[in-house]
């Protein structure tokens, strides 16, 4: 008997191989950072090396998340300044307060001093299970705010990020394989990713290209008869707004037919509402909340709607800050939501004192407010003007269109690919839009997510690009793309 | 038709009821935050107010759960300097050096200075999918000087608290309804609800109390066979060492036999280690890790192993940081777990700096060395003070049995109820051991969790309760709970 087989046999003997461990794990895809990504990674290093020196560009640019501060978005100092006093209880104390007022600002004590108390003394606790309750006040006080409609603190859970609330939402729904999800078409991966994981079945509805992303809604009912004429038990439907992958944002009236549609079908509305700050074109394409529309209408739609400090101006990835609102939701469903929450304890309390400080901002007057006020809106009209810019500069390009960037961190370009590359490609079983960004990262160091991601009517391509690159790299960065664009469209036409 | 009927049919309208939801959450028990703390909760409140005066006592004391800090114990200085400071991007700057010296030691800078760079440039972005490197290998440097075998930090992920890690690893391995995962009897109630909501079998191996809580390992395999004779596909073994909720460290001659069995047996271990260092009778009952008696066996069982900020000297529950480690793990299974991760995105960056600061704390010659050495001893100490002599006074009461104490935060006594009482409160359909914490609450203000929220031998009953009061506050929480206890025994004798 040879080595070799010794050593497959010794492998194929463990318990858990990629045969015995749960399929639906294994079934699970994620373009966002997947192979596309890696590469990435692997070309980032080999920059570094001697050998790096061959390869056509000097930098990678990573536009395949919605990480702004890996590209270099500074953080807001308020909530930097908060977070590290929270740390620091034994500086909180009177005779240190001049080793600190030279470097913290008097409304920096006075939250951190508050988010000791509300945390019952230490934020090094395990918090309330749904979150520390005075933060959840917060929460509760800037949705009424924002909305003009009451917001219920009890109703409110902080949770690791949103995708925390996301995952433990879809699971206590998700009551068997026969549960439907209806999710939109362009998507962000983790709703069919979670789906797949959880057993069900994601139902696709369309956000139509040439409506600028809207949703057709007697379109949307085709889908949902459809899927219900084949037995799918279809109870809820995912609403990113603004959209990602798209950057667009549904209008009132078309908010107004989705939650007629959910009320008389019986579908739970998960509202992805993360880039509720991220809006660009405000006059013309305002944000609603769910909750408010739902709220005007009188209408008794269950839904869950999500937020994150990941996102807007802040961009605290790292954190992991989220929370959702449960409006309409029965109460005994709501504690079987707290009940998950407890068993897996708290959600991480640095996460939920960044989301504080972001419900919960410095007011006229307090001594943090200018500058704060002077970060926000520089990040929020650099992001507006990267957003046209790039935009524009798709759409001066060979076979690409782009709509109008609206919101969020991404455009969403279409790629018309000539026939001659999509036969080729299609005939080597490789996917179009993948071996286009492959080509485009290898060529330019730009790495980028393919529309077949995120999923895309069939026959079209698309790629998703955030605009975090800071200012003063963007012009390079257009430079760059549009060479390769103009190089490959040559080659193949 | 009468306005309640009304009601209740819009309620029974809704897409999502306690009937139509995931029934495997509904079924999920968790007793370590279930109705006995909050009624301690709503006693907290009542004794703020006017009508809390004519309660029995005057505080409430919370040794329901190990959460050391809301118990008073002090976070450890290096650790939050390092967590304040990496907040601080802007301080770190040359010109700002002289502003923050006066405040952190030099090595917190260092640190500080480090993270920032592992990190990337910015704790604000989402950090690798696992955890970020550099602390990943932190971690691995730290695994290797416990052990003295190799640890390779490409195997080890970390995760929101030691929760995620097991979470995650159990869904993974359970692939199906006939799963059977073996936990310990008693056990701490994670486990018992995870597999609830997986879908899974908990199959169960007893601690046996008359033995210092060791593994009958004959014992144990026969319950794994009956298992099996039933059909059930036994996979892996829960193992928490030292144990929550009985506070007893495994000898390394069980480990050993243990081991054995899971190797002839096929069992992948989970050994949960989040009280590695709680240690305190070290010469009689000293950790050994799973991972290291693995590999001095030479075995090739595989082994996922937990460990935690949360416990320790640092108890930094809040935070939410932790990590596992993967050994003899299938490649491909590993790379499931990276998905797993990729599709949740990062654990919270505050949660691994955390974790740095432990894994690779301040080393002799360090400025915050005798700082941290004196903290880390005291809480040490102290904890140790506590535990033995909660251990004492258990075994002084009537009808009240404790082994010693020799590691983690809890003891595990052993009530021998009144047989009157256990009838009686058997007739009412109430559950004997949890009546008794009821009225131990209700008396004293003291709140622990009845031996029933763990599981227990049948017949026997128990109840777990921290030694984290501090000190000064301890001999008060032990002459309130005897004299709970001599009267409620009276009474029933």
């Amino acid at each position: 008997m040879n080595r070799n087989i010794g050593v497959k046999e010794h492998i194929s003997q463990k318990v858990l191989s990629i045969e015995s461990i749960n399929q639906r794990v294994r079934n699970m895809e994620y373009a966002v950072r997947g192979p596309i990504p890696a590469k990435a990674e692997e070309l980032k290093l080999k920059l570094l090396d001697p050998e790096g020196s061959n390869l056509p560009f000097k930098k990678t640019v990573f536009c395949n998340i919605g990480n702004p501060q890996e590209l270099g978005q500074k953080p807001v100092t308020f909530l930097r300044q908060v977070s590290a006093l929270s740390e620091l209880p034994e500086l909180l104390t009177k005779e240190n307060r001049n080793l600190i007022s030279n470097i913290f600002n008097s409304d920096v004590i006075e939250r951190a001093e508050k988010i000791q108390k509300m945390a019952g003394g230490s934020v090094g606790a395990y918090s309330d299970d749904a979150g520390i309750f005075g933060i959840r006040k917060s929460v509760a006080e800037f949705i009424q705010k924002r909305d003009g409609f009451p917001s219920d603190p009890s109703k409110i859970q902080l949770t690791n990020g949103s995708t925390g609330s996301i995952e433990r939402t879809l699971e206590l729904i998700i009551s068997n394989e026969n549960v439907g999800i209806m999710i939109p078409i362009p998507q962000y991966p983790l709703y069919s990713a979670s789906i797949t994981r959880l057993g069900a079945k994601s139902v696709y509805y369309y956000l139509e290209e040439s409506k600028g992303w809207g949703v057709d809604t007697s379109r949307l009912l085709e889908n949902l008869k459809e899927a219900r004429n084949r037995g799918i038990d279809v109870r809820a439907i995912v609403i990113i707004n603004p959209g990602n992958p798209t950057g667009s944002i549904l209008t009132l009236e078309n908010m107004k037919d989705i939650i007629s549609i959910c009320e008389k079908e019986k579908l739970v509305i998960l509202a992805d509402e993360v880039y509720q700050t991220n809006v660009y074109m405000v006059d013309d394409f305002p944000f609603h909340s769910f909750k408010k529309v739902i709220s005007e209408m009188k209408s008794n739609v269950e839904l869950f709607s999500f937020h994150s400090i990941s996102k807007g101006m802040f961009g605290e990835c790292g954190k992991r800050g989220g929370y959702m609102e449960m409006y309409n939701i029965d109460q005994n469903v709501m504690d079987q939501l707290t009940k998950m929450a407890t068993v897996s304890l708290c959600p991480n309390v640095p996460g939920q004192i960044a989301l504080e400080t972001m419900v919960n901002p410095p007011r006229e007057g307090d001594e943090s407010y200018q500058q704060f006020k002077a970060e926000i809106d520089e990040i929020h009209n650099s992001l507006k003007r990267r957003c046209i810019k790039l935009q524009k500069a798709f759409n001066e390009q060979v076979n690409i269109t782009c709509n109008p960037a609206q919101g969020a961190m991404y455009l969403f370009p279409q790629i018309k690919l000539p026939q001659r590359f999509i036969t080729e490609t299609i005939n080597k079983n490789k996917v179009p839009d993948v071996e286009y960004c492959i080509e485009m990262l290898e060529t330019t160091g730009v790495c980028v997510v393919p529309g077949s991601g995120f999923e895309q009517e069939i026959g079209t391509y698309h790629f998703r690009c955030t605009f975090l690159p800071q200012e003063d790299e963007f012009d390079e960065f257009i430079k760059t793309f549009s060479e390769f664009n103009t190089k490959f469209m040559e080659r193949w036409n």
